[in-house]
């Protein structure tokens, strides 16, 4: 274990070399991107183990600190089992560095092609999730329920493959067009539904991108529960919904890693720190 | 751990003596005082592990049996990570002792405010329930479907923070202001929802908080399903509630901790004990 | 624990002494009836971890079978804590034996009054179940839906302890009277809803019982569904139930412990038998 | 355990003696023969406690890949309990080799007379899956939802025992005759109900038979919900589902083994490994 961090070490420092001056900021960038990969590790048992957005299938990447125009993802083993060790650095074009180990996932263009569309965007998971499969096959649009959704009010679009030269058998973002195309329907939104398949969920942080899909999911729950409250109430499915105000703009960008966020982000990381031997 | 927990006695012996006469009672006062906060902790581990009430997000508090004006919560962490050492001791207007270490929770006015206009509230939750924001937000009342949800008969009111000046972006509970409108809206009920967050719960013990809380989810899953059944039965929904004889009263509260309550609340302390080196 | 066993197993064989002649016979029936009360201990822990049918509340009993006119129940803990020091011998009348220590459940009366109208039953369980609070609520009857449910087509009645002396506030079978009505409407079913309070149900074993508590919950989940999903293909909640062919008699008594009812329970005594140290 | 799976393998070596040549190739054949029997045990604890197809009831079997006409499954007990021991070696008529301990489930038909029909097939699941009986209950057809579920596009017939023998109180495959009415009404498809009962799930692989049984029961419930959603948006139910392309035929099977599949099995294995020793 020690052993396959200081390689990942040693990999990270060659790699920021390139993009640093001075030996002394690179051995604090060094130290910074450890930690980011550390926190990725976490983040895959996290949504596996914890809070469940992830099943046997889907992956979550974060965008290296160090170097903007790379990314962490690992390879393609279920996230629920990823190590330190597994994690492959990408570029943009979603090419593994020089001397990554592994097979990568299939799908890692979703990945590159968001952190290429979208500098804000620091974190990415692709996940399967139901709830999100099902408002796309029913044809009802997410909106917002709850105090920590806020973002859904934004929108959250729908996106089929099939329209782009994705295969109606697999859906999978397999080459770099259809990651393009799915990013490009992304737009400025926050997460995005895969018709028939599961959902993209975007960060400002890894944290952020990890509570995302948890309150989206919760969100999606809370709101069928609703509608179909409401209307055995008689009242044809009425729900009043948590909007804006008229006139309000979206909220600035929670602050990487600040407040509630974080709370639980520090909480969800010592659930897992165990299976992890933190 | 034995350390912290030293502290805490020492620093509940100080604020103790203040409103005792003799070193006797004090001496007796002080064991119950860390019997509640341990309690306390317990609490928070029940609600986040066992009964999972609450998820990374809400908290808990008890009422201080040594000085009622004060009293205990968590400082700004998951309720599943609580520890003894985490626990701060608040006055009525919610602010901390000297002393005290680390950030509270922005919302702790939830829990001063009701104990300052409720002197029979003994401890108080405040949770991000999806059964209780659904209800809300398809605007059907909660009505009573079980034996041990009499509380409910009394009415659980819905509350939004918007119209006393709250934020629909985050509808947080931030000051003193807003925890005021609160709590006079909760009048003498035992727990009501806060539209598109969550719900505030209280009971004359910590027991009976966390069962109300238990019961008050149970009975609004049932209620969901009750109502979905008595539709698809042609019957438009008809269902039959557990309401009180014609002019009956509420029934007398439940002694703190007595009978079937106390049962399960000592069963639940029993399944975090070993997580809590009990 | 040795102990504790050793002292249920001396009294068991005291109590055991005035029924039975030759030293040989009180020898094997002993033993038997300790085999019994170790069941009973492990139904408690299934009941309650691994199949849910009990929360923190809720209790099973068995017959004894050196004694049939007595019967045994946990002293008044949450079924997921019991131990075997923890068993209570009970005769007919839900009096304790002479020496039993502890508390007895306000609600005995349920298994007493059973046991006494049904020579035929060996083990009663009570519980909460939502699903079948939800059933009576609704006022829909249970239908059978699966293979293993055929005791349902025979009929599950709703009993409303209100009608009988209880009070709606708590709706307990606190006391004779109570029990025997309760008995008297379960009449030769297998099992019955206590409206707005949960279910008794029955069995010619302890593996029966649990095994008939596990059916009725997952009988109840499924019918709710197919209802819901019938009126969603436009035929009006149209559902195929499982009857028995037309003249067809209810199938004898499962031999007790027999067959498949048998494999899940040495599987589910297998799954708590780390936590009862055996 | 060590000196069950010597005898396992010496059980395997001499089977697969009468069809193999030369002693290389046998020990080859034996050792694979060997993994195939690690794998159906890891099968059995995975759809017990990892993915719930299987509660304490159900089996699943894979076809021995030295002899096509036997198959491997185990003895009369729980999923969740099966050790290597339990394996017993059936001919396609569901009779156990010689030397074979313990008995079988009685409907071990359903897998010999699969295997029988269906050359294509190496492993069988029998499952009592909830979803898939609400299903047929309701008389509503499944449908293709999600990427992974290709197959469905197939179609998943409904079988009723009783028009074939079976006897309405249990349903139960119990003969040959039985289980060659459902191999013939399965046909070529993946995968079948058994009205009031459960399910019939294939697969080209031991590891495609199980994915293929975890996404049938993912897709039954993201139906049923699209159809509850899509009714609620006062669409009558609509609900787009992922059909093949008009003209497209079903894709060649997967590669058994290969890509995704392989990731969740190789995942779902590491989660059940603690428990069997590996």
């Amino acid at each position: 274990m020690q052993t396959c961090r200081m390689l990942v070490l040693a990999m990270v420092q060659i790699s920021t070399l390139a993009a640093q001056s001075t030996s002394k900021a690179t051995s604090k960038a060094a130290l910074a991107e450890k930690a980011l990969v550390d926190d990725l590790v976490a983040a895959n048992r996290v949504l596996a183990h914890e809070i469940r957005v992830l099943d046997a299938y889907g992956h979550v990447s974060v965008r290296s600190a160090a170097n903007p125009n790379h990314y962490y993802l690992s390879r393609a083993i279920s996230a629920g089992m990823v190590k330190t060790a597994d994690i492959i650095e990408y570029d943009l074009d979603s090419n593994p560095l020089a001397g990554s180990q592994g097979d990568g996932y299939l799908e890692r263009f979703i990945h590159g092609e968001i952190y290429k569309a979208r500098p804000d965007v620091k974190a990415v998971i692709h996940a399967h999730s139901a709830e999100m499969i099902t408002f796309a096959a029913a044809g009802v649009s997410l909106r917002n329920m709850i105090h920590t959704g806020s973002f859904i009010n934004d929108g959250v679009p729908v996106w089929d493959a099939r329209k782009f030269g994705g295969t109606a058998d697999d859906m999978l973002i397999r080459n770099p067009a259809l990651g393009q195309a799915l990013a490009r329907a992304l737009g400025s939104k926050t997460a995005m539904i895969l018709f028939g398949h599961g959902v993209a969920v975007t960060g400002n942080s890894l944290a952020t991108a990890v509570s995302n899909s948890y309150f989206l999911n919760m969100n999606a729950r809370i709101q069928l529960d609703a509608l179909r409250l409401g209307a055995l109430n008689g009242g044809g499915g009425q729900v009043s919904y948590l909007e804006r105000e008229p006139g309000a703009k979206a909220p600035a960008a929670t602050p990487a890693g600040a407040g509630a966020n974080n709370r639980a982000w520090e909480y969800w990381k010592q659930r897992v720190a165990a299976e992890l031997g933190r």
